[in-house]
């Protein structure tokens, strides 16, 4: 069987090795040269999106923000999953905020800003401090506002018209406005579902960020209840969606109560520990899905951390000597802050894996990994 | 980092498909074509021995059965791990024999027969029944004996003599005769030692054979004493040799007694259980000695079997929906009784393993799968 993927980065090179083994081919859509390459050697050249599209029984996508004319051109050949909507809803907060209303699924309160009207009811109606995102992807690091003094809402206001007016032509852009969460901690679902519309999904993983960017995902064994709540809300935004494939779920964690932060339609970041931690990763589980062959297990195999690597294209070979360690490269040049690799770290127990993700945290060099060193210090003092 | 390996079949590509998260970049000699190849995509053609020479920067084997020309040519290069003398000591049972005997580790009695002389001589000094065995890989079958009844002495002996004389010219052939071992099963190590002499095994595996070859493997946890004794054997031949990379060893099991059927210098299929079963896949491990990384831990993760599929293309889907149920395809085109891929199955206990290998046995059409499932439910009944 033949998959393209749409988006050529470390994503599709990790489905790639992942379904090898059940011999299915994946060729992957690289947008920025607008070809298709083999994700594992991606100088092999194949043509273009069409090509690609001839090649393929089955289209998929490693990320949201996907011109619409490639997703339209997909769609009408029958053979993408998630469907284009899905993948749109991912890409956009509006989308989102409307689907996770429409499946009442709880989520932080928020007001959807196109102009300066919507801006001042957001005022009225919603409590300081509010963040405010751009509801398309923002552009060199642009398009996300923080709140916290009515003093300042109209340099804000005068900054999020300036955003719109420099934004693509011909979209209509907006923001979304949302009460901050006062959270304990962040945590992720990850999970699929087949073409039939049964669902499995992965135990919930505690994510660590690192001035924004995500460092440290653990899968711990986790509270039943907790689950069980993640659980329902995957199942009610992935039937109202169709979906078929993997999907990701951000939460904020208030207490015992979960709200979701954001949605991703595809292989997350946050679920890179399954390749160690769970009998099915989720790159072989996404494409068993959209290739309609049934779903592997989610469950916890052992409790596995991941350390993301960023901006560094090395790490010390020590850490290959502790045991249950494995490293992942994704063959990319050196880039500061780019996403190089990830460790895995797995264990026996909850506490062996907090334990041994400080060892390796403090093997790597603190020029890099100071605050993924505090984070892992921290969490082994406070597992038992 | 560049590595070569001499031999294009699967055991190379299983090697590419474990360290490419490792960005290490593996091509492969294949020797029927005098061609390098990619392992992943044997279309790809790199050019001929001497080039994938220059590229590598590590030379290994995925087989011991290689040109003694093309070793010589690897091994001048300063690059072949490990060294051309152990792959020949695994192709030739002379050798093997003789680096059993000077090692000191316990096997069948034998004699290493070249001519008539010694033809009688191990007639009368070994316990019949005896199996003789071409030294050097047989060829079309031919090469193997069964002597149970000295009246057929003289039979045997002159086709023994026609084997010689049609075999390579300038070759030295020889037999080796050995008294067969009234054994209670055949189980192997498979272990590794990196550049600086450090050694890891992983756990015994159970090994089933049909018609004589290979198609279950089953890694239990196991008796203490019995794995001590096969690390120390394999600590011993490993040594010897000065090894480096991964080494399996074949015994049989009589009593509590293991001895040394033979030893494969190389990755094997009785350890492509480690997939799933360890935390560094054998494949990873082979490739991390002879690059000179540190080995991975070859403790045993949780029971773990392998069924074999021979001669067939496809396998029923519902197997993937069995928890902890892995399925490993080769790419290769399907020919009557060629090794086309295989079943890893997984558990958390030895008795919820021996079932769950019944339970996927007995899914797979008895047409080719008949003997494996006899013997995966005689096991599941007897396993506690």
């Amino acid at each position: 069987m033949n998959v393209l993927v749409l988006g050529a980065g470390q994503l599709a090179r990790m489905m790639a090795l992942a379904v090898k083994p059940l011999n299915i081919q994946i060729r992957a859509y690289d947008v920025g040269s607008a070809s298709v390459v083999d994700p594992l050697n991606t100088e092999l050249q194949y043509g273009d999106l069409s090509a690609g599209i001839e090649f393929a029984d089955t289209i998929t996508a490693e990320f949201e923000h996907i011109a619409h004319d490639v997703l339209a051109k997909c769609e009408a050949s029958g053979k993408l999953k998630p469907s284009s909507q899905a993948i749109k809803t991912g890409g956009d907060r509006r989308l989102e905020k409307q689907l996770l209303e429409n499946a009442s699924v709880a989520n932080a309160k928020h007001k959807i800003i196109e102009n300066k009207s919507d801006f001042d009811q957001a005022l009225a109606t919603l409590e300081l401090p509010l963040i405010l995102k751009s509801a398309l992807a923002g552009y060199d690091g642009k398009g996300q506002w923080r709140l916290k003094d009515k003093a300042h809402a109209d340099d804000i206001w005068l900054d999020i018209e300036a955003f719109f007016a420099g934004g693509e032509q011909g979209v209509k852009h907006a923001v979304v406005a949302e009460q901050m969460v006062p959270f304990n901690r962040e945590v992720s679902l990850v999970g699929m579902r087949d073409v039939h519309g049964n669902t499995k999904v992965y135990p919930l993983t505690e994510n660590h960020h690192t001035d924004g960017v995500l460092t440290v995902s653990v899968a711990l064994e986790t509270a039943v209840e907790l689950q069980a709540q993640a659980q329902l809300m995957f199942d009610k935004i992935a039937n109202a969606l169709e979906y078929v494939g993997v999907l990701a779920i951000e939460f904020f964690q208030v207490g015992d109560q979960l709200l979701v932060n954001e949605i991703a339609p595809r292989v997350h970041n946050s679920g890179h520990w399954t390749q160690q931690g769970a009998d099915t990763s989720q790159f072989e589980n996404h494409i068993r899905a959209v290739c309609g062959l049934p779903l592997g297990n989610g469950d916890l195999v052992r409790p596995t951390a991941m350390i993301n690597i960023l901006g560094e294209d090395t790490v010390p070979n020590e850490i290959l000597s502790i045991p249950s360690v494995t490293l992942h490269w994704y063959g990319k040049s050196k880039r500061a802050g780019r996403k190089m690799g990830h460790i895995n770290v797995s264990a026996q127990t909850n506490k062996q894996l907090t334990e041994r993700l400080a060892e390796v945290a403090n093997i790597l060099p603190s020029r890099a990994f100071a605050d993924i060193q505090q984070y892992a210090n921290a969490l082994s003092k406070n597992t038992d």
